[in-house]
């Protein structure tokens, strides 16, 4: 230990030497670039070779080719003004790019109907919450005034007092689940995590992160947890608590979990309130269901313990967010003190971005409860327009009661699909119909697809696919069952 | 089974009943406020009941008795523009809040400094970069080509082959650690997480939320890693193999712990290569060092797994984000494929804020690697000027050699900690001299933390702290040391 003590005192010396030289620094700051013969190369060129060796593309395009490289400025660029003409030309082309896309998209559940004008001004700050939402932090340059009251409006949607519930503004739904999940996995260290096998993939990450013991739960054809197959499992594993992930919408069909059938069932199989943990994947239906008639009802005067809800998708967002509320009894098992932060640790990111909260409380301000009512009711009709149109066009599709996701038969052509930007698995792709995308863009799909498809299926031999185990034989219009 | 599977198809006719009115919405969507008391409220004045009842206050202040609630748009706004000016009236004061709070801001580290007005025209887009970044998603409003841009220009740095890496661009340094260690526990699943004390409070948060074992190592008055102690510990745990936390500069008192010396260390232990993994965690200094001409090179050519840093400290963004880079071979062990997103699932979180790239990627293009230099050299020569003209005011502070973070003593007064954001632990606070903090900024500071201290200590009975445990005897100048 001397030995010890005495190589501390010495290392420590040295670092803290009076002799240091703050200008000393190393001449030449530009690194060579690192080439697979290890000679120095102009950084391109070498994408041929990666192909070759390295990346496995799994899926999709490789953005290596088409990358925007970094380049050092030039002595007298400022003189000549040349980068920052490039850098322009750079973003504007890159905006027209945006521009078109979000045009064409209908794939995935985003609401890119928005404008944010109005806090254009606030870009120019480092707007950061880090730590508890709750808790000012030393850092003053933050948001949590606008946090909290979007907080307090969801636990008003979702029926949990302002002293009995705690939240935070997360980056995206996974984060959400993430922090679900982790509550329920503290509240129950050895719980096992049960969900159907249409929840998102993050359900299972979460399971594989935390090293919980996971059982996947069957489906229906509509996409909803198979409680009968719950039942059998959780009867398998009486001897441990249950920790429950509901879907409230899944990811690729939109279905809605059934939450009372759930709590019946745990009930049914001797799961007493104090032997389960329940969280709400509300990722895009969380924030729609309130406000259709039919809907169970997700709130927290039934025993849940946490919901949660993306922030860039039906209310829409420049980038990605998500509201996490859960029980303040959970949150004080989870949280530890940071001094350093004069805060919190209950979240799971630390440093947290403070303009995704502006945006959602300038978005729920404008709108208000029944501003997105009126949306819900737009979505949901024109959902129905856009499943009754592929009905009557030949289409297999389905569209479940309380979505706005309608499934239909995987499109033949890649191009189609990217062009579309259609969220696919196996034989079936999804359109969701979000508040930005109205009759005419449908329109327009439409006669695409069923141009498009003449020619795909102009051939007697191809065959459109049979999608009846996907979305059951009363949707599917293949040869099989039309 | 079989009661099973009828269970299975009613319940999935049903939901898919074509007597579903999609007009069918509820009457009113304004759900009532819940209160204590269970009566309806106006949403305002059970502050006091909740602070009473609920909320651990643990520290700073309760956020909720000045939160912006979220108010229901009145029917005839539209016509009388009354709530947009109620809305613009907020964001202006807000907005003279957040320069008010930017131009006194001293403590956390944060470049405050930039400008990125040429980026406005893209806030009108939902841009996501959801799952990995190499590999195309179906949803097309990404900003992939940015991204690869930017990890490219780290990979360089870091001294890494382009077709050896994979990195992506995080919400902020907490997911980069959350990231690097997964990967450690993915490579070794029975590795003991060996983190020095002073590490950031994400490193022991990520070796609870993955259940690993975790020995914190000493660490010496500098507040580098002991790497004594390291070895003893090591050498008590031969059997299994160790994923390490290398801290490259601390959050506290930025220290960076000796990359080469902690491997010479698992050398000397008997770790070879095979049996440990390194993340780096340099969230502020991870990108300082490279320009830093004394400083041990942070490079891939050496045995480290991962490294990352933060993208809204060193180079300034409006929002939270990092770097993250790692070895291609690691990042196969991790990822799965998801076809929902055509794209893989190697991130810890799913969607993915777009903007933040192209924000790095235009300041990268801005300044260069020269320009950092430039930077890099400016905040060291003021680090010096701040620690020497506390010594001569008399107080304690303590600088390392290769940082740019200033610690002394915790002033005496909490509302001048807060008015400077000063961000302390114990006896000790501490500024960072980043790129926006100028030598008149740190004159008034300095200025005023004397006038003030005259009248602290203005009774012969209260003292300045001691503050000889946090930063040696040779740093402390208080009465017992001087």
């Amino acid at each position: 230990m001397v030995g010890s003590l005495e190589l501390n005192v010495s290392a420590a010396a040295e670092i803290l030497s009076e002799n240091f030289d703050p200008k000393a620094f190393v001449a030449e700051p530009l690194p060579p670039l690192v080439l697979s013969n290890g000679d120095l190369g102009d950084g391109g060129g070498d994408v041929k070779n990666m192909q070759e060796k390295g990346r496995e593309i799994v899926l999709g395009r490789n953005v290596h080719t088409t990358c925007l490289a970094v380049t050092e400025p030039e002595a007298n660029d400022d003189f000549t003004g040349d980068k920052d003409a490039y850098m322009a030309s750079v973003l504007a082309r890159y905006r027209k790019t945006l521009m078109e896309r979000t045009k064409h998209h209908l794939g995935y559940p985003y609401n890119l109907d928005f404008d944010y004008g109005a806090l254009a001004q606030l870009q120019h700050f480092s707007i950061n919450n880090l730590g508890d939402p709750f808790i000012e932090s030393n850092y003053g340059v933050h948001s949590r005034e606008f946090e909290v009251g979007v907080l307090d409006w969801f636990a008003r949607l979702w029926e949990i007092e302002k002293t009995e519930y705690w939240g935070y503004i997360t980056n995206c739904g996974t984060e959400g689940n993430l922090h679900g999940i982790l509550i329920g996995r503290e509240v129950f260290p050895d719980g096992i995590l049960y969900a159907s096998r249409e929840s998102h993939y993050s359900v299972f990450k979460a399971a594989r992160m935390y090293r919980m013991e996971c059982e996947k739960v069957d489906t229906l054809v509509s996409g909803e947890i198979d409680c009968a197959d719950f039942k059998v499992k959780l009867l398998a594993n009486k001897d441990k608590p249950a920790i429950i992930n509901v879907n409230i919408g899944t990811t690729v069909k939109g279905a809605v979990d059934d939450l009372d059938l759930v709590i019946q069932t745990l009930e049914e199989s001797g799961f007493t309130q104090d032997r389960f943990y329940i969280h709400c994947d509300g990722a895009l239906f969380g924030l729609m269901m309130p406000f259709v008639k039919r809907a169970p009802k997700v709130s927290f005067k039934k025993p849940i313990g946490s919901v949660s809800v993306s922030g860039h998708k039906f209310v829409g967002c420049p980038m990605p967010c998500g509201v996490q509320i859960t029980r303040m009894d959970h949150i004080n098992t989870l949280s530890r003190s940071v001094e350093y932060l004069a805060s919190r640790d209950a979240t799971i990111m630390g440093s947290r971005n403070g303009h995704a909260p502006i945006f959602l409380w300038y978005t729920l301000n404008k709108k208000g409860y029944k501003g997105f009512q009126k949306e819900v009711q737009k979505c949901l009709r024109n959902a129905h327009y856009l499943k009754d149109r592929l009905h009557e066009a030949g289409i297999s599709a389905m569209l479940n009661e309380l979505s706005s996701t309608v499934v239909f038969e995987r499109p033949l052509d890649e191009e189609f699909i990217r062009r579309w930007q259609l969220a696919c698995q196996g034989n079936i792709a999804h359109v969701v119909v979000m508040p930005n995308v109205n009759v005419d863009k449908l329109d327009d799909f439409l006669n695409e697809l069923v141009e498009k498809r003449s020619t795909w299926y102009q051939d007697e031999k191809v065959k459109p696919p049979c999608i009846a185990a996907d979305v059951g034989t009363e949707n599917c219009v293949c040869g099989l069952h039309k």
